[in-house]
C-alpha cells in the first residue's frame, strides 16, 4: 500500500482505514456506534481538512465526514478508482503580454476536481492556473508563487509586512500588475494594510478570493481570478483594490479601493461592497472591456513605489452597544493598547458610562478614536451634546473612514512613529483614499 | 428679569449673560479673548444643548455656541423678541378612531421653531403633538407620555425593563397601538429588546425617530412620526418594530420587525434597514394605504401579553479583528460574563490565537455565541476546518441572527434563566422573529 493510497489521512484515522485495507477511491461503508450506515467512495483528505474524520462522497452526490471515535467497522465494499485528475496541456503561451504576478496566501482559488469523487485538488503553480483558467493565458503571462498557506482570519499583521515585501519584489522585477489570492474572510482588513504600506505603487495590486469553492460548480474562482488578471494586466490603475464578483450575474468583476471595501455577506459572491465611495473599476467577462468609475489613480511606471511595511501590534478596535462593560476598555490599556478604534453608534458616541474610561486611557497617552457601527455615513461629533463631550475628552472623529479601515491605519500609523501627535495627524490625513475631504460631500439626504 | 428671560442657560454662562443684563432674544456681541467678535440673537438654551456654551443665531442663519471661557466680553447691541412659539389650535378631536399611546424616551419627535431666531422648543404632550402634526387627529385618538429623556446611547439594559413595563400598561389600559420615540443611535438595539420582553403581544408596538432633527426643514421627523402612528393604530400586525422612512423619497414609511433591524448610516433618513428579512409593512403617507411583506404577525386582541422584562447585565458582544488580543476575551470573562457573542469574520471563524481563551471561557461555564460581522448572511461553521474547531469548543452557532440582536438576546436570556444548557437551547429557539429556519433558505447565488 503506497502513501498516496491514503493520500492525506494522518494518525488514527489512517490506521483504521489502513487496518479496514481501504484505499481512496473505494467503495466504503463504514457503521457508527450509533448503528447509522454511510456507504460511499473515500475521498482523499484535503490539506484543510478536518484530519479526525474520514470523508466519503455519497451516491446522492453528498460528501459526509464521520469521526474516526463514532466508527465502529470500516468495510470495503467495492474496488473504486483513485482520483484521477487530468491536466489538459495549458494553451500555448502569446509573446508580448503585461507579465502578472499571482501570489498565493491561502484559500483555493482554483482547483482541480475529479468530478467522480468529488475530490480537489489546489491549482496553485503557474502551470496548475493555465492548465485550469485557460483564460488567462490570453490575457496575462502569468507568474504564480504560494508565499504563505493560511486561513485567512488567521493572517497577522505580520503577514501583512510579509506580503508587503513580497509584492514589492514582483513590482520591482517589472510586474504590470500584481494578484494576490486569499481566503475571503478578513481579505479587505489585508487590502487595507497593503493600501497603506505600499505608497506611490506604479501599477495595480489586486486582492482575489473566491465565496464559493472552486470545487463547486456554482464556483467564483475562475471568474474573479479571470478579471483580476485582466484588471491587473491592463487597467489603467495603480494602487491597492479588491477583485471580486459585482453582482451576482456572472458578468461583471469590480475592482474597490483597498481602503473602502467591506465583506457583506457570509457567502454571496458578490459579498464585498465599497462603502461611502465607488469602486474603482470593472471588467466584463464578456466583452473584456474595463469601465471606470469616478477618479481613480492612474497606473505610472515612473512612480518610485515606497515600502512602508511595519504595523504595531497595540492597536485594538472596540464595538459600544448598550450596557458595554467600560472595564473592557480599561482592560485593553492595561493589555498595552497605543491606540484604540472605538466603533461607536450613530454621529460618533458612546454611553457616558464610558466617559472615565476614555478619558483615563487619552491622560495615560493612549489615543481613542471614533468611528460608527452604521458602517455607512459620516461621523459628525458636533450635533449632540455627547459628541461634543467625547470631542472635549480628546477623542478624535476620523470622518467616513470605515472601522476595519481605521483599525488597520491605525496599526500601520504606530508601526510609522511613536510620537503622540503624529500619530492623531497622520490618521486624519489622507494616505491611500480613505477618507473622503468633507469639501467634497454633497448634502445627503 | 425673569426666570424664562435666560430660558435654560445655567451656572457660569447664566452668570456672565446677567451680568451683560442679556435676554434671550436680545442681538449679543460676544468678543472672544482671542479677539473673535461673533453678533448674533441670544438662543435660549435646549435641555439637550452644552450647558458651558452661549449659542447665537449668526445673521448668515447659523447658530454659533461659544464656552463661557473663551468670552472676553459679553455686550447688548440690539433689544430683540423673545422666540415666540406659535401654538395653532389643534384640529378637533374625532370620536372613534384608534387609541395610541405615544411614549417618549428622549430623541426630539417633534418640536416647534421660533424661525426667527432658531430656537427649539420640543413638542412632547398630546396636545403639543396634535397641534404640530396635525395630521395625527385624523389617524388616532394620541395619548402621550414622557417616561424618561435620554440620548439612545445612555439607553441601559435597566431602561429597557421600565420601557417593557410601561409599553404592557398602554396595552392593558387598551391601547391599538404603542408608538415609542427615542434617539436614533441604539433604537435597533431597544426594539430587539423589547421584541424578546413582550411576548404574545395583541397589538404593534412601534419604535420611531428622526435622522434629522425636527427643527430643520428636512426633518424626517413628522413624517416617521405620522406612518408610525398610522401603523400603529390601523395596520394588521402585532409586535414590536421600527418605523422609519423606506428611501429618501418622503412616501413611505416602512415598519421593520424589532429583531431585524439595523441603522446602517450615520445620517440618511433611510438609515434603517432589515438584514436578512423583508420589513413586515409598509404606510404610503400620500395614500394612506397599507402594503404587507410576507409573513407578519397579526393584531389579536384575545392574545394575551406576557411580561419577561428581566436582563442581564453580564452579556458581552466582541468583535473580532486580525491580530485581536485574546486578553480581551480573557477579561470579559474576568469582568463577570456570564455569556459571550462573538462577532467573527465571514461564516463564523476568528484565528486560531482565541482559541486558548474561548476554551478557557467555556470551560468556566461562560458560553460563546457565533456571528458574522458581515451582517448579512448565516453563519456556517462546518465548511471550512476552523468553523469545525470552533464548534468542537463548544461555541454556538447563531445562524442568522445579526450581532446585535444577538447581543441583545443573549442580556434577555441570562434574565431568563441561570441553567447554562437552557442559555444556548434558548439562544438558538425562535423567540421573535430573530431567526429564519435553514429549511425556508433557498440556496444563496
Amino acid at each position: 500500500m503506497s502513501v498516496s493510497d491514503l493520500e492525506g489521512y494522518h494518525g488514527e484515522t489512517h490506521r483504521r482505514l489502513k487496518a479496514a485495507n481501504a484505499k481512496v477511491g473505494n467503495i466504503i461503508k463504514i457503521t457508527t456506534k450509533t448503528g447509522e450506515v454511510y456507504e460511499g467512495a473515500l475521498f482523499p483528505m484535503s490539506e484543510y481538512g478536518d484530519p479526525s474524520h474520514i470523508v466519503l462522497k455519497l451516491k446522492n452526490g453528498y460528501n459526509v465526514g464521520i469521526h474516526y471515535e463514532k466508527t465502529e467497522k470500516i468495510q470495503v465494499v467495492g474496488i473504486g478508482q483513485k482520483p484521477h485528475f487530468t491536466r489538459p496541456p495549458p494553451p500555448p503561451r502569446q509573446s508580448g503580454l503585461p507579465g502578472v504576478s499571482i501570489i498565493s496566501t491561502g484559500g483555493t482559488i482554483a482547483s482541480r476536481v475529479d468530478y467522480r469523487t468529488g475530490a480537489v485538488q489546489p491549482a496553485l503553480t503557474a502551470e496548475d492556473l493555465a492548465s485550469v483558467v485557460p483564460e488567462l493565458a490570453s490575457i496575462a503571462e502569468v507568474e504564480a508563487d504560494i508565499l504563505f498557506s493560511e486561513f485567512s482570519e488567521n493572517v497577522t499583521p505580520s503577514q501583512w509586512k510579509t506580503l508587503t515585501e513580497e509584492v514589492a519584489r514582483k513590482i520591482a522585477a517589472g510586474a504590470s500588475g500584481v494578484v494576490i489570492s486569499q481566503g475571503t474572510d478578513t481579505m479587505h482588513y489585508t487590502a487595507a494594510a497593503l493600501s497603506f504600506a505600499l505608497q506611490n505603487p506604479p501599477v495595480p495590486i489586486l486582492f482575489v478570493g473566491a465565496q464559493r469553492s472552486s470545487d463547486r460548480p456554482s464556483s467564483d474562482a475562475a471568474s474573479n481570478l479571470t478579471g483580476a488578471v485582466a484588471l491587473a494586466a491592463k487597467a489603467d490603475l495603480a494602487g491597492v483594490g479588491l477583485a471580486m464578483h459585482e453582482d451576482l450575474s456572472d458578468r461583471y468583476i469590480v475592482a474597490h479601493r483597498g481602503t473602502r471595501v467591506r465583506k457583506c455577506h457570509t457567502s454571496r459572491r458578490d459579498a464585498f461592497k465599497s462603502i461611502n465611495a465607488s469602486p474603482l473599476a470593472r471588467y466584463d467577462l464578456q466583452t473584456r472591456q474595463i469601465e471606470y468609475f469616478e477618479d481613480h489613480p492612474r497606473r505610472n511606471t515612473n512612480q518610485i513605489l515606497t515600502l512602508k511595511p511595519e504595523f504595531d501590534h497595540h492597536a485594538y478596535l472596540i464595538k459600544f452597544y448598550p450596557g458595554l462593560n467600560p472595564e473592557i476598555l480599561d482592560a485593553a490599556v492595561r493589555a498595552g493598547a497605543r491606540g484604540i478604534i472605538l466603533e461607536g453608534t450613530g454621529l460618533g458616541h458612546v454611553s457616558k458610562s464610558c466617559y472615565d474610561s476614555i478619558t483615563r486611557a487619552v491622560k495615560q497617552n493612549v489615543p481613542v478614536f471614533m468611528t460608527s457601527q452604521t458602517i455607512w455615513g459620516r461621523v459628525d461629533m458636533n450635533v449632540y451634546v455627547t459628541g461634543r463631550d467625547l470631542l472635549n475628552m480628546g477623542v478624535v472623529p476620523l470622518e467616513d473612514m470605515i472601522p476595519e479601515t481605521a483599525f488597520v491605519k491605525l496599526a500601520w500609523v504606530l508601526g510609522q512613529t511613536k510620537s503622540l501627535d503624529r500619530v492623531r495627524e497622520m490618521m486624519l490625513n489622507q494616505i491611500a483614499g480613505e477618507i473622503t475631504q468633507i469639501t467634497s460631500i454633497m448634502e445627503e439626504a
